[in-house]
């Protein structure tokens, strides 16, 4: 081998760890395996969202690159998930056309532009970038006409079926309804962070359990069946529980709080018909992070997203 | 400003916040902060009860000063609150009167009393000066022929309203029955003791949640939806939360322990018909303090009620 | 008193004492006293039963003597409870006959052997040895053409009732069907050891709670009211809970996590139709086990079965 075609590989590889850590960091892992599994997952569901999720993530990175970001932060893989994030939302909710790849990739730039602030201002941007993006994106396609074209897929809205409703929280955390896909999410957290996959199986758990035993009382009139079979009460729920895991009570305290408020968060949103995404799980998890500071019990954590 | 009236007003102000501290200390606050949100909370709900209330607190704070209580406790609302209690039950369980009135001032005055005794034999009287006073006097109304005349709220008696069940349960720790009343409660306790806020929001919320869950079951027909809507099973779960606030498993443990003791106690006590008042909740406590002696994790707490 | 004569009583009061720690271990408690409960238990059920576990339990006993086990390991209790459990199984399942006794005294017998061997290969037991012993006992009567002959008893298979689940879920773990014998066998845990108390107390409780919840779901069909009621889902969830009892989130963390495998487990194999003895509590606790090994928390305890 060539000292350039070495170089080159060495590039390469570097380039694909970074990527593998941005979709990572969806769940707030920095593993390449977890990011590995993760498109994985993609794969058996749908191959469209699997390029565009790549597309996001690549796009956004290589943005990072070139405004000069924080080399150890982009490496981590806290530039790419973002933008990952926008190639699985519009693909998730728009026909594929020319236009939502373009799309894809000036809104997985944007995404870095984003982070890069809130990262200097010292905010905790976990996927707001994405939302902000996202929302702007979606709001210039209504207002040019273009409708959204989820056909989405039929579940029971009888019954709530407690597996379809745990495995779907973690598949709609990246926009996958495939039940096999949320297995495969599942399994990538609990064998690489054992901590961190007991609390998202907890937040997916309670979301379950909450709306279920909400169903007795007046609640259950506003808590639809339908969105507990499909994940969506679930997934803020699970990401609730990965951002305050820990073997400590005030860590449980905090995730039970957020999880509680993230599956109110949904049902607001659901109510007045708008996109949440992921910003229910992001606004519980700013209300905890208050209420921590105000107690002094806020420790700031190491560069995570 | 003369030197005399530096003084009365200098007398006036520690006065007005010895009587803060006794209304706070009705859910075991020091904060004389607490004490005026909580009395905003009785005007919110009936000008009859917050006065009867101030009353019965400076009643039995001037009686703590006239018998030479212990001034840094009676300072810090210890003897004012079991006063207070005295006041909101009588006049919540029977028509205003002179007699009230009087009764209302030997009572406050007699919990002074039954709690310098408790204090000095280092037995924690929790809120048992004012059950122990409120009894008599009711036992003695009745042998004269008084009847309670509570009229009480109507409140749905066909399914648990969960929102209703969590304000009430703060609410009748002071036999308010008003929807805000018991959210200016609830917010004075988070805004001030976040460890004492949550815990007293997991009493109120697994007092709803048992008692649905309870409805799955051979319990149902045992616990009525009434009772939960009126937050009857959730005031003494609220207090055993606070009772065990504190951020370990053993505090978890004691306080979900005697959460679910109490609701038992007050279910016992609703079947025999006796006014349960807070006993259940000082019960309940009492039997976990003499489990966690026994087993040697028992620490005596500083001055509090 | 002559020399000899108090050396025979030291050793019959030696021998007593390793037969009720035997019979104490079957929860995984060391203390005479807890065996002495839990056999006043088995008297209040049936004698025959209190008889074959009193066999049994001796015959292991007296066999880890001839083998030269460990004596600090049988003085503890460690080899007599699988042999007081095969006792016990074989007198629940089938009925009395001379076949069924010299049975017992073979099993337990060969529960000793199989215990030494894990002992020695620093395996975590457990009722294990039991459990195999019993298997190949159950199949060989099978083959022979001995038909199970459990009448058992017969419970409300409408409705869950929480007070019975909760305490045959205390019985069932030696086969006791008796509320009363599951009200002593509780009572003699709580005295003697608290947290262990409170986490087989979490676990009954959390059996009931689950398959309550599940009703509300789609798997309301999979779980039946019937084997609630006998404790059948409870049993299991108790032990787990005491494996993993302790005042730490962790501890928490991993009870909770067994209990809800062990309910899964019972239900398996009651689709199976295989009688599940206590092996969904084994299966369940290696696994958390093997978890914990994995994440570097496991911290092998002092000589426990």
């Amino acid at each position: 081998m060539t000292p350039g075609s070495a170089l080159v590989s060495g590039f390469v590889s570097g380039f694909v760890r970074e990527l593998l850590r941005g979709l990572a960091q969806i769940m707030l892992q920095p593993a390449p395996l977890v990011g590995a599994l993760f498109f994985a997952g993609f794969l058996l569901n749908s191959s469209l969202l699997s390029l565009l999720a790549l597309l996001g993530c690549g796009v956004a990175t290589v943005m990072a690159r070139i405004c000069g970001c924080d080399v150890a932060e982009r490496q981590a893989g806290l530039y790419g998930f973002n933008g990952a994030l926008v190639g699985l939302t519009l693909g998730y909710f728009y026909q594929a056309s020319i236009l939502i790849w373009v799309l894809v990739i000036l809104g997985g730039m944007a995404s870095t532009l984003v982070m890069r602030e809130m990262l200097r201002r010292h905010l905790r941007p976990l996927t707001f970038p994405f939302i902000l993006v996202s929302w702007l994106i979606m709001s210039l396609l209504w207002l040019g006409g273009w409708s959204e074209s989820t056909v989405g897929i039929e579940v029971n809205p009888d019954q709530i079926r407690v597996l379809d409703g745990l495995l779907r929280a973690f598949g709609q955390v990246m926009f996958q309804e495939n039940l096999v896909t949320g297995a495969v999410f599942l399994g990538a957290i609990i064998l690489t962070n054992r901590v961190a996959g007991f609390f998202a199986l907890l937040g997916a758990g309670l979301s379950v359990a909450v709306v279920s035993i909400a169903s007795l009382t007046d609640l259950g009139e506003i808590f639809p069946v339908e969105a507990v079979n499909l994940g969506l009460f679930g997934y803020n729920a699970v990401l609730c529980g990965i951002v305050f895991a820990g073997w400590s009570l005030k860590n449980l305290g905090a995730a039970l709080l957020a999880i509680v408020l993230s599956i109110l968060f949904v049902r607001l949103f659901q109510l007045v018909a708008l996109p949440a995404l992921t910003f229910p799980f992001v606004l519980a998890s700013w209300l905890v992070f208050w209420l921590q500071a105000k107690s002094g019990t806020y420790k700031p954590r190491r560069g995570k997203n």
